[in-house]
């Protein structure tokens, strides 16, 4: 069975569990406390972050299946970070394409998955996520100043979210693709503490409503933080 | 002609400029003071961030070349970040493989860039050069807690790079790949500060000796950062 170490209030690992459902690849779930960095999983991934993949090769899956001669049983792949594991996907399962065709789609895919993942999170959520939840899970002092840093940067980005949503179809272009998952990792994680403003923002509410309507969404919006409740819109779809 | 925007001593770009030379493009190299934010350059890469690569669109080029009826002239591409980037030359330039031919391979290439990119950038790179050249250049006040937690965690990341070299042909398996040049990025920059001592690190050192002599190697090695000479060995292929 295909395997997903995760944290679930983790956006990297958010994005993984879209693309995964979006293509329908089924898949257990293992929620890791990375903050105690358990000894059997820094084996896994000695870099001690999820998400971490685990999938039997699926090309020489196919192979062992069909009893080809000198077929060999299939590798287990262990696939360690989100960017790693949404390229292995597309290459691996590449019937529902969220890459983008072109060289300019899929250059500008993978500006978004980072601007999304890497900035957004260094800007955001390292401050608002990382201050409210994962110092109140491992025990540690929060950094007020750090909290009001990144409500500053929250509105900032906000705006070239906003700015995409109102000038694409979907935010990397006409189709929907890893950007959108991207991004909505990171609200998502967001709108659980309550910290959207939705009024305030109606190009982002467009697109973040159709993108929660899909059906690979339904999984994100039934997790819960222990000892957090999200406010009552969280899983609503006509919030 | 096909651009680089980018910063001389920044690890990011030097891992593109390799990855371009031992595919045997030439490229014009611009450098950008991005601490100075210059609105032109803002315009290509909304991130702020170097390399950005402008490439006429390889594909679509040779069509135009051909003649082909109903060919488009070839787009310009603008291409943001060093993932994204080598992600592309491997796509647009394949004669020359950096990545690996299986899933496995891929995997394995894309977690070391990203571990060399991303995880020793935030424990190491970012404490010595961040505080030691960029502050310098952008008049800020040095930080020298910084300093000495970018020294113990260049210890553990050293460690590690020797393991992989001493265990591996090269550092992501049998072959050259991406991963080397990450991690040659990330090395040469700090060697050029005079962080390495090479006689602690012996199988890091033959490994290093190794894609240094590589012709790819030349442009990094001439590199000089205004105001701060290398030691005697930077440019040394014997060291």
């Amino acid at each position: 069975m295909r395997t997903l170490h995760h944290v679930p209030h983790h956006p990297p690992s958010r994005l993984v569990r879209l693309a995964l459902a979006e293509k329908r690849l089924p898949v257990e779930l293992r929620s890791v406390p990375i903050w105690e960095r358990p000894e059997d999983f820094l084996i896994l991934n000695p870099a001690g972050e999820v998400p971490v993949l685990r999938d039997r090769e699926p090309l020489a899956n196919e192979a062992h299946l069909a009893g080809a001669p000198g077929a060999q049983p299939p590798k287990l792949l262990t696939l360690c970070g989100a960017s790693v594991i949404v390229e292995y996907l597309e290459e691996a399962y590449p019937q529902i394409n969220l890459m983008g065709r072109t060289l300019a789609q899929k250059a500008e895919t993978r500006r978004l998955v980072d601007w999304f993942m890497r900035l957004f999170d260094r800007d955001v959520t390292s401050a608002l996520v990382g201050e409210k939840i994962d110092k109140r899970l491992s025990r540690q002092s929060v950094d007020s100043t750090a909290i009001r840093r990144g409500y500053k940067n929250l509105k900032f980005h906000l705006d070239y979210l906003g700015w995409l949503a109102e000038t694409r179809s979907w935010l990397g272009g006409h189709d929907l693709s890893l950007a959108d998952f991207a991004a909505a990792a990171q609200i998502s994680t967001l709108d659980y503490l309550g910290e959207i403003n939705w009024h305030q923002v109606p190009a982002v509410r467009d697109w973040y409503s159709r993108i929660k309507s899909r059906p690979c969404f339904r999984g994100l919006l039934s997790d819960r933080v222990p000892g957090r409740q999200p406010p009552a819109h969280y899983a609503d779809l006509d919030f």
